[in-house]
């Protein structure tokens, strides 16, 4: 059963998750754009994931945020591991969802905060409340704990998903055209070939356009906890539904389909299960 | 051999196309993001291309000022096609380069605007000046008559594009993974095959990252003249080079290979000619 809150608790929960946001969005722009290279490292030997300074940079500054002002709660990071807490609640933090975005200057990648429950080895359970920040557009999208808002060019907005019934009225997103394994690359082929329009290049800002009721469908596999906790938490706010391609929870990541609602969800699942 | 301007031919011209960009960004904005739909039509049957209202009226008061302003020059847009002047010069206008990314609510696509001499048939010679403008980020990138200039959320900035020499260190962009007919795909695959990294999905926004010194090529195939006549002026102001796949013109479209210095040009240019 969920945690229930008090007003003032579920304010301050709020007021904390845009503070880390607008610390993260700080450090992330200082480096953001260079003129004289990066300073990436790679993290995986012989893949491309570069880690950035400002990566860490904007866990570091997020983390001493939640020392100061939630010290019970637990930490689910991606760039300085876990800190299981004693509230039973756990942030989740991606400094900068979409590394590679960041690094060819794109205004697509973001920073994800997520909250969640405690689950079992400190690992977070389904969101309840998540932040998706796209710092150089000065962008922000919340969902949950009552919100389902955007903040950005074009002022405060409602965020509400789509209610596109059909596959072939659809528009999907991921992330790259090489989804996963060859198998799920395959099944999502064949979803493609269903849709009215497949793009590509978004990283997190896909899961936004889905709550922001501009897509319909993200599909993507190999993700982790924190690139998925947030996402869902918004998306679920805005009327949408994210599981994995069986149906079944996505909020420790793996394989992930992001609907804007459970009738375009069921007509992608049944294609993505094959 | 290229007209010359006086300075204050020059500042008129550099200050009618920041007026045609500021014009078309409130237009293509009122459109951007609805809630109840887009109302798009086919322009091609059977293919995807669609014209919003946002494009015709950004095109449409774009023309309203040239008729004010600039009654002399000729005009090459995609909209309304083709006026021929008496100045020798013309103008290329797209409203909306990128209408998929457009309607799937990214900050990918964006205005175009281009200064030619006028060529033969109506048609722009190679372009003396142009602008990118992504009115969502409300940034815009200027290059040529001695310009090279970006303004944007990180404030005004020159552009220079990089100097990577090697095909092993670019990140390659392309709007999406099916480049052009089964032959130019095969020959984007080899060049993707021999670079760092390859991206999707940026529309005419990867042309300014090359000039804001971001990212080393883009690859394209399949493009009209209003598609590459700003793209080529800022990136060859910034220091960049772009030619067609043969290292021909690529001023009236076809296929295109924007490159960030002479270098990596080359060395793409070896592989898409394979």
């Amino acid at each position: 059963m969920r945690k229930t809150f008090t007003p003032d608790e579920q304010a301050q929960l709020i007021a904390v998750a845009h503070d880390l946001a607008q610390a993260a969005r700080a450090e992330t722009l200082r480096h953001f754009r260079p003129t004289d290279g990066i300073g990436a490292d790679n993290k995986i030997d012989g893949g491309f994931d570069p880690v950035t300074e400002a990566d860490r940079a904007a866990e570091r500054v997020m983390r001493d945020i939640l020392a100061r002002r939630r010290p019970d709660d637990g930490i689910y990071g991606e760039e300085y591991g876990v800190i299981t807490g004693t509230s039973g609640l756990t942030w989740v933090l991606d400094p900068i969802d979409g590394t590679r975005g960041y690094m060819s200057g794109t205004p697509t990648w973001g920073v994800l905060i997520g909250l969640a429950e405690q689950g079992a080895e400190g690992r977070p359970a389904a969101p309840i409340f998540g932040v998706i920040d796209q710092p150089y557009i000065g962008e922000r999208f919340v969902g949950g704990l009552g919100l389902a808002r955007c903040d950005g060019p074009l002022g405060p907005r409602d965020l509400r998903s789509r209610t596109t019934a059909a596959l072939s009225d659809a528009i999907l997103f991921s992330t790259f055209p090489e989804v996963g394994t060859p198998e799920e690359g395959a099944a999502f082929a064949r979803l493609a070939r269903e849709v009215r329009l497949t793009r590509y290049g978004m990283d997190c800002y896909a899961y936004a356009l889905v709550a922001a009721g501009q897509i319909d469908l993200v599909v993507e596999a190999g993700l982790q906890p924190y690139d998925v906790q947030a996402p869902i938490a918004v998306i679920e706010a805005a009327g949408g539904v994210v599981t994995d391609w069986q149906g079944g929870p996505a909020h420790l990541g793996g394989r992930v389909l992001a609907a804007a609602n459970p009738e375009i969800h069921a007509a992608a699942l049944a294609v993505l299960a094959g």
